[in-house]
């Protein structure tokens, strides 16, 4: 079962499992703007249950299920903030619901869930490991946090085999490019592809670290090994760049025309900047030898591919 | 306003603020088995509202309010493994609704929650300071943690005056003495006045920081203070001890003709025991000059005196 199966990770980690010969069972809520859309996966051959992952039908589709791969939620920092209860009620009661579910049904399927990176909140040394204070600055950062420790909480009071992974900012194909929310990678690629002018705040100086979404696949495939369950892990990228050098890359792997240009903070942004930041992803490389792959130029360059091949991601 | 304000540390609260002279309005959901009691305010003054922290009605009451005590939760460890989704309804969702209504109507009151020790989990560490790791055993510490975290995300977000205390293990006047479920103080206290033995799992080596409620109070009161505005503070005793000898100064304290007796770990408990615990206060006593006042048996004897006079505490 893959939970928010038709978002962008989601639909990814379904294409990927079909190739390899699952039996797949996507369940999405697809919920305006969280960026799921049944395109994702046309022409698979897989079961998609359109409900949420707190649903009570989760019963059933749960009994038999191998493995849980959960990426359902709501990822805006926006709309958190518009809307806290909303984002808690996507982010942890749901997860809550499916976590009691299974354990009851199906105590011991495999399950690997994505967190975010942004449950630390500004980083107070770089890299930022495992041990780094958890201090989310949005209400979206605290409700991914509490989903998660309830993964572990089940992990560690009933032994159910459950991973957390902490994703870092993440790109490639099948992203809602038209979204503000979803982070700066899908702005810069959509503001590329568009041949539009990129902006930065700031000197955009401020470092990240990204991982193109296939590997992040990887990640979440390798989580399945028995040496991670009961553990979070970062899932990052040890190569950062300036969000300058990330534009560049981006206008230089689609060709594009557009520019980019640096301009004053907003004055409602600024307080919610992190500043810079890169994952230490040491753990899960000792733990079960995940690394990432791509380059940031050559995941760049697939990406626009894609996209440049499905124009409809633009519009 | 005080919510929670009919439950323990909550009417305690109320029965100070009266008597310091203010207009108490008192929040509390009377929830079964929670602790909220009319019987703890009984001849107070003070307005009482029986609904949840997160009712629409507190957009009115919260319009006028200077100060906000906010204590309403569920504590009990065994309830929130039974029934997540109503400790994470009880500990988050409803304060993430009380927030947006201050901030929507009020946002210039003063705010302090209390959060407990158990975001923590076990203490990898001795004593425990506020940078030590969050990873909550259970799913009321991931609640309680993730109420705590939308009380900070508002106080920077918005520029509002919120503190969050993380408490000890408190005991004390006006607790409910009759549950198992709300720490192993009132459960000694309880047996001890019923003259009965007071069971210790394992040697009874594994220690314990206890405060006095009316040491509570002075924090709750004292995190008023505008430099504690955005900030998280353990509330805690310097002064450790074993169980055994907690059960002992209990004891004495009671003049129950009870004994102290070890046993075997339940097996079902072992796992979610901590092991020892002691708080490190000093970051609030360094902003704000809050220390503990009471010793344990000066406090238990106060106890034991207010119980003996209230016999219904007991049934």
């Amino acid at each position: 079962m893959v939970t928010g199966g038709l978002g962008f990770i989601g639909s990814n980690l379904v294409h990927r499992l079909a190739r390899l010969g699952a039996r797949v069972r996507v369940v999405d809520a697809l919920v305006p703007e969280h960026g799921g859309d049944l395109r994702n996966v046309e022409g698979l051959d897989v079961d998609i249950e359109v409900c949420d992952v707190g649903d009570s039908r989760l019963v059933t589709m749960l009994s038999d299920a191998d493995a849980v791969f959960n990426l359902a939620g709501q990822v805006s920092h926006t709309a958190s903030m518009v809307d806290p209860e909303r984002d808690l009620l996507y982010n942890t009661t749901s997860h809550a619901r499916m976590l009691e579910m299974l354990r009851q049904v199906r105590p011991q399927a495999r399950v690997v869930h994505t967190s975010t990176r942004q449950v630390y909140g500004r980083a107070l040394r770089t890299p930022v490991d495992e041990s780094h204070p958890t201090l989310p600055l949005d209400v979206n950062g605290v409700a991914k946090l509490a989903g998660e420790q309830l993964h572990l909480v089940y992990a560690h009071a009933y032994s159910m085999a459950i991973t957390s992974l902490r994703l870092t900012n993440v790109y490639g194909p099948r992203q809602r490019l038209t979204s503000n929310e979803l982070g700066v990678l899908p702005v810069f690629i959509r503001t590329a592809l568009r041949n539009e002018t990129i902006e930065l705040f700031g000197d955009g100086s401020q470092r990240r670290d990204c991982l193109y979404v296939d590997d992040v696949v990887d990640a979440i495939l390798a989580a399945t090994a028995d040496s991670a369950a009961g553990r979070v892990f970062n899932v990052g990228n040890d190569i950062d760049h300036s969000l300058a050098d990330i534009a560049q890359i981006v206008i230089d792997a689609t060709g594009s025309t557009g520019q980019v240009r640096c301009r004053e903070w907003p004055a409602d942004h600024q307080r919610i900047d992190i500043g810079s930041f890169r994952s230490d992803s040491t753990a899960i490389a000792t733990a079960i030898g995940w690394r990432p792959a791509f380059e940031l130029d050559e995941g760049m360059r697939r990406t626009a591919t894609f996209y440049r091949d499905r124009p409809w991601y633009l519009s």
